[in-house]
């Protein structure tokens, strides 16, 4: 049994030794995806599968409880609608796939594969919006994307990947604003509550904002080896593309008047996000709200009487209060079946045998610290729902305290060259809000601008780079 | 207001007059789609997104009954993957979209955006079949295909269009035997149950089938207008793709085996199909499963004392019992309302009035037939239900008469022409099972062969073309 065990995990290389290999046996052996001969895609496996639905049952009745109604657009953008918008095009067009046939004929004109929306949404929205009373329109669709990436890595940068985009139109600025900000806290409290990932909220610089964006609000995450990763982006478009498009509409006071836009996404990322932030040299992590088996039962010595039967009944009991449970009674030996299930990041393992029967008890086994508590039969549904509960808020701490931990400040370039160098993790510095210390930054410390957080009191009042005034304090840091 | 429902319904061409001009005056003024400049594809908007979001809740629930589980491959297929299968790349290569381009570079190998994914599941499977004990393997997708159609009709046919495609491999022929009638059975039930679609369950000749498959089963629904309509296919693929991808897994014999494979799929045909089965000349009428909204309330004389809270109460207690209903109590008039809900299809609309609330009544009025009942607000959840079911049964029948009244039997070829000629429907009719007489069917009668259904009694034992003996009975008809 030990031996079985320790076969298995001896499987994983260790996450101290080589993070990102570390990454990608968790995604190889936890079976959430596969590799293709269609190079840069992945296939995502049933388990990795399950989490994005998962992911998407929570979101999408979230979007919905704000009004928002999904669609679907099709899939190709012809040339000349991908280049209305200047910005845009800039930023996209060297990284789409292009489409010059159809069967065997040569197409009049290009279509690309979208690498996001925004162009087919405005035709759409030029040729429904007549009237204020046709506003707001708060669209999204559940779709996949494609971006002719250089290197990829499964969940955090493939050609393809699924995510959702909304899309919205508003009367005023000011609406198109609060929607901006509502749907970035909509993603944070998902990040939060759901995922028991911590995020810092905040602004994009000008440089790393969204290609045709006013401005673009972003939720970011920490991974365990203090890389950052981007969780979701919200974008305020101002009137921009709706003038490209001339999308306008009839106020109340009967003036033309040209709408206001917003758009936001999460990915497929998110799951490499998860994994990167909870997972452990066992494997996976899984936080209860997204993990397609909450709970996985175990019987031990399966064979003696009663054993399979009172299994069972754990197994109905859980299910009729709503858990996500699943028995595994097949011939592998039960140190096995705790090593595969520690590997695909099942919060609560639940071990019966013939003495815990006798005792009318079972053991339960938490993922995250293996800490076990015996429990009464009779005891077991609120048991499982603490134990589910106190899982996620743990996760989250001991995030939370990662990020703590790897959370440093600079006050001039000494010092971040030498933060950088030495440490992974946010750098906060003061910043003049110039593009050439920015990119000075990038070019001396290998930092990029994760965001200007909302809320963070400033460090000082000098940039870190060029000593000039500065009032915008920015998270630094190496990102995924 | 009597006005202002005829403008409206004005607007709709006649099912009589012009069927094919009323189905596209349905799509667009029922706001189930919009065009795009992406010449083949359509939007679907909102309301019949939603249509199609209640459709894929239905199944995916009764596919994940019967073991299904949902993964997720790439849009792309690499030439060489796609040519592997001589009698599927023979069916599809001319009907592809090809990539050739990713940014500025030119790709080394062409990539198809898939059409179908049997090349691809094939693949994984090569990858992760290969012991018995790894089989059966029942996976599904919900994502979008291209086939580059020169001819397209919102939801009929169009270049992108969405769907489900299971992809199965099993151990023995008999258990994808099986599976392949057990999908066809769920899809046949789905659309009978839940569509209030009558259909023929049946296999499609070898001119007919799947570019690849052994056999293909199909549920086929006849239109309004006689027309009928392939509502969804199950395949029985044999061991001839595992063969191409060489995949092979171990038996409990020890000796090495070839699966067997099946796949199945239904899209968004099916709302082409609920629309040109149901719907009439005031527009959409919607079966209730899928219905995106099953009772419109429409407060009368709203601006009077307790009207409005007379009309939120009835929309309360009817979500709180599980019924999709929306109250609009907008300034436009009822007549007008009346128009709108009716165009879109909505099975049941609930009139109140300041009358009604003085006597605790409401009136409910059915879409299929306008029939009126005046109703206890105390017993207002039953009467809802039952106005739904009854709506259910009353489409069902309809439909199932429609069909009946259509279905004709010819013996020979000369009442094989003139039936095709004057009558629209499906034509019973024996067949010798040459490819030569179906071949002259389609080309003297402009008729093809919809199915060989299961269990019906043979009209006679001479072929209608040829006068040869003949065992097999053929439903012929025009299709979409």
């Amino acid at each position: 049994m030990a031996d079985n065990q320790k076969k298995l995990v001896e499987q994983i290389t260790s996450m101290d030794e080589d993070f990102a290999k570390w990454y990608t046996d968790i995604v190889k052996k936890a079976d959430l995806i596969d590799y293709s001969s269609v190079k840069g895609c992945m296939i995502i496996r049933p388990y990795g599968y399950a989490i994005w639905e998962n992911i998407q049952k929570i979101l999408d009745a979230r979007f919905k409880e704000t009004g928002v109604e999904n669609v679907y657009m099709p899939l190709f953008i012809p040339e000349s609608l991908l280049t209305k918008e200047k910005d845009h095009v800039e930023g996209f067009a060297p990284e789409v796939a292009w489409i010059t046939y159809g069967g065997s004929e040569k197409l009049a004109e290009r279509l690309c594969v979208r690498p996001t929306s925004e162009t087919l949404f405005c035709e759409h929205y030029a040729n429904i919006i007549k009237s204020y009373r046709d506003l707001p329109k708060v669209y999204n669709q559940w779709c996949s994307v494609v971006r002719w990436e250089k290197t990829t890595r499964p969940f955090l940068r493939s050609r393809e990947f699924l995510w959702q985009e909304g899309h919205t139109m508003h009367r005023t600025a000011k609406e198109a604003e609060e929607r901006t900000v509502q749907m970035l806290n909509l993603y944070a409290d998902f990040f939060e509550k759901d995922l028991a990932i911590p995020v810092v909220k905040g602004q994009k610089t000008d440089k790393e904002k969204f290609a045709g964006a006013k401005a673009t609000y972003t939720v970011e995450a920490l991974m365990h080896d203090g890389k950052a990763l981007q969780g979701g982006t919200s974008h305020n478009f101002g009137d921009d593309f709706a003038k490209a498009f001339g999308i306008q509409f009839l106020d109340s006071d009967n003036t033309l008047k040209t709408p206001h836009q917003t758009s936001w996404g999460v990915s497929t990322r998110i799951i490499g996000g998860i994994i990167m932030t909870h997972g452990d040299d066992s494997g996976l992590v899984l936080p209860p709200a997204v993990a397609p088996i909450q709970v996985i039962v175990i019987p031990v010595q399966q064979h003696k009487a009663g054993v399979i039967e009172a299994a069972t009944a754990i197994v109905d009991t859980l299910k009729e209060n709503g858990i996500r449970v699943k028995m595994d009674d097949s011939e592998q030996s039960p140190g096995w079946k705790f090593s595969e299930y520690e590997m695909k990041g099942v919060p609560l393992r639940i071990e019966i045998g013939p003495r815990d029967i006798a005792e009318n008890k079972c053991v339960i086994v938490r993922r995250d610290n293996r800490e076990k508590s015996f429990v009464s039969v009779d005891e077991l549904v609120p048991a499982v729902k603490d134990g589910l509960e106190k899982l996620t808020a743990a996760l989250y701490e001991k995030a939370l305290k990662n990020r703590e931990q790897r959370t440093y400040e600079a006050e001039d370039m000494e010092q971040m060259k030498e933060i950088s160098q030495t440490k992974s993790g946010y750098i906060k510095a003061m910043w003049c809000g110039s593009l050439e210390c920015e990119m000075k930054l990038k070019e001396e410390c290998d930092v990029t601008s994760r965001c200007i957080p909302f809320g963070v009191k400033p460090t000082g009042n000098r940039c870190v780079c060029c000593g000039r005034e500065a009032k915008k304090l920015v998270y630094w840091g190496k990102a995924y």
